[in-house]
């Protein structure tokens, strides 16, 4: 009996566990987009009992979820204590939170704390394994993006204290981080026109940045397409010594075997 | 007669077809560029009867080539539900339903199904081989494509709602709806400008959205270039010696073995 | 004496061809950089006769040039009628009409075409080989380019017509040709500002948009990526049929060689 | 004792060197944001004395550092003239010059002097060898690179000519200048909106740059992938049979040949 509910809950396989992961998925998004759709003053007025009770059926389907999960599985802690345990638990406290407005009434921090409900999203990657095999493909490429993203973030911060110097608080530049800020909107090509230059010598600096922030994209383009082209070569994998071989191998490069 | 004006209105390769395919091409153009010129006060006015003629004109040809396709084909029904065979009604249809007008005066709603028209541009995509020959080549990668974007969206609807907490009605942050529509004005870089982040923290976030949404433009473009790379060799395996050989080889490069 | 100049002129590896190319290239730059900041009010009052000596020095220089390539060449009406011959033209000409002006004092005319004289910055395409090569390398991909251009046109007039539609006037959507200006700005990921949607409805066509521009993007990304990756092997060229053979083959694949 | 110094500074393999090397680190991070906090005007004010302490401790420690350097290093005018013995000079400089202030108490010269302490921030980049390691992989395709840039700002400078003539000062375009300034902000599509065309021709204009720069995207893209990809395989070349092999094999593929 627990092994079975365990192979529904956790398992995709069976006939079982592939029902329960499509009804999770649509449970998932229809009480996203409540809390999505609660935010609309009008609607909120409108539909305050519908949008309540929907909210408490999807609370207490996600109650008896979270609560059969632990009881199947073989380590409760572990599941309890990991990112996607607290996801599960961020999906059904704050409601619960709401009933108990215990002395304090912090109506905003209790409202702020029910639209996390809407991480209840991140539940819809767990389930996509074709994104979980994405994440693992890139995984690869992470430390040579993040030495691009350093470099870039260097970048940014020059640009902005030179910015700052440039054209100073009266053109909108008012202190480092802003410069930054309006840094990092120029360089990633964004370009909201909130801050823009004013002097002659801040424009030519933009200039450089904005074709700087033009060019640089191909580098993480580059690396993440020879990271993927990587992954996609099916490899001839020895018999012998398990080594990876080119699909146009005649013999083993680590140890010898003919194929 | 009937297979003979079948293979000249849906066939490429003989001399009439190729000349039928180039005249509705430049009549779909001409059709297109007069609903877009009609839109404009000025000329409306002045050329309002060359218009209507022109108009007609375009309609009738259209019609004769609907009624002609209906009748050369040797399956009518499933060209006229088919998603062609829609849009070629929907070339001709809104010209005829101004003529009816029956009892309804709803002008607007007339004037508005006469814009769609316009998706007769839709029709150029038909006649062009080779972009139905690159739509094929992406088909691979679409569920790809279709994971990332989930993955895009829901950083989206994340980010909408925590900037919808931390900046609130008054900045223009009014609705999750109205963040969310600024999340993807962002992430994408297109940045319109329209709604700005104005307290330190959203602007912190808003860099860190902004960052991430230029680096991860790396992620379909990986996909669709190996997609791409991989499409462009239909290799030819020898059966000897299971080398991969370009598709118009003669001889394996491997063993010499004649194809 | 005639072939010596023609070397000097239009070969570029020679001694003195190479000379003459550097100096012609710090020329170009001198005469572009100098119709730029004539432009500029408070410089143009200032260094007037500067600028007049200059702009008849490099005229003149130009002049001499023109007159030698017609003189050295042994194809004088094709080198005349030719592209390049076309701009080396424009780039005198402008300073000689100033002298003219017979009759009609169109003074904004001649100001407009003295401006023509920013063209001359083509010329140094002209000179850089490594550019050629650049093009040469993308021309097999331009059909392919062509199609995604014509196929993201077609989305941006639909696109244009359907805000239009939604917008309307009054939010700026004056007609369908400016709304397909929005939209090109929209999909480009540009994101001027100076347009954006106002309705729910509208404002939700423009996320679709938004996220189609930013994904679509990786299309010709892909494309080109893989045109170039082509060019870049290194094929072993059969010595009996010169067919072309990836580098790692043993045999020619078209008459079966042995290398 | 003088070559173990030099080993901790210089060196990175030995374990005080790593040690070193993450202190470093650690300070120049400290150092970076203080700078940047120290612009915010409330901050200034409020942590006044303990910013200036910190600066000193910094400072000391990038001094003593500083004369280690060149005490220890076997060719001191080498290390003191290259670009990073410059960069750390610049680090330590402009505290001591606030001491000095002789004669001239130009305090705003000061003050901006003191901001190029944020320059430290290059020291990072100086102790990640794996960006040292990309940048060398993409050494091979800055020529292309050039090239491409020098081909963009050619179009830049063509379009922002064209513009000024078309929108003229009225509508922003005030200089050459300015409207090459527009055609940097346009054709990168950042996209402020601080100056849009007016005009239907200038739109249109717009539109085919917006059009280009967004298609054009995809060279640098295609040259950077490309040179990655072929940094990838620094392979192993049999004797025998002149097969690429990847670097980290022990036998021929092709004909089994120990290496």
């Amino acid at each position: 009996m627990r092994e079975k509910i365990n192979n529904i809950i956790f398992g995709h396989d069976t006939k079982g566990g592939r029902l329960f992961d499509i009804i999770l998925l649509w449970v998932i998004l229809i009480s996203v987009i409540l809390v999505i759709f609660e935010s609309i003053p009008s609607l909120h007025l409108r539909f305050f009992t519908t949008f309540y009770y929907i909210e408490w059926a999807v609370t207490i389907l996600f109650s008896i979820e979270y609560i059969l999960r632990i009881w199947s599985t073989k380590t409760p802690l572990r599941y309890i204590f990991s990112f996607w345990g607290f996801i599960d638990l961020l999906s059904i406290l704050p409601t619960y939170m709401e009933l108990i407005n215990f002395g304090f009434h912090y109506l905003l921090a209790i409202r702020i704390f029910r639209l996390l409900r809407v991480f209840r999203i991140l539940r819809l990657i767990k389930f996509n394994r074709e994104a979980q095999k994405l994440l693992l493909a890139l995984r690869g490429s992470g430390h040579k993006i993040g030495v691009f993203l350093m470099a870039v973030i260097s970048i940014m911060v020059l640009l902005g204290t030179l910015m700052y110097v440039i054209e100073g608080g009266e053109n909108g530049f008012t202190s480092i981080p802003q410069s930054i800020y309006w840094a990092i909107v120029t360089v990633t090509t964004v370009g909201f026109g909130d801050i823009v230059p004013q002097t002659v010598l801040g424009k030519f600096l933009s200039s450089i940045a904005m074709i700087l922030g033009y060019a640089i994209i191909a580098v993480p383009t580059g690396i993440i397409t020879v990271e993927l082209a990587k992954n996609k070569s099916e490899d001839k994998v020895c018999e012998d010594c398990k080594n990876d071989n080119p699909d146009n191998a005649n013999f083993c490069n680590q140890c010898g075997l003919k194929f």
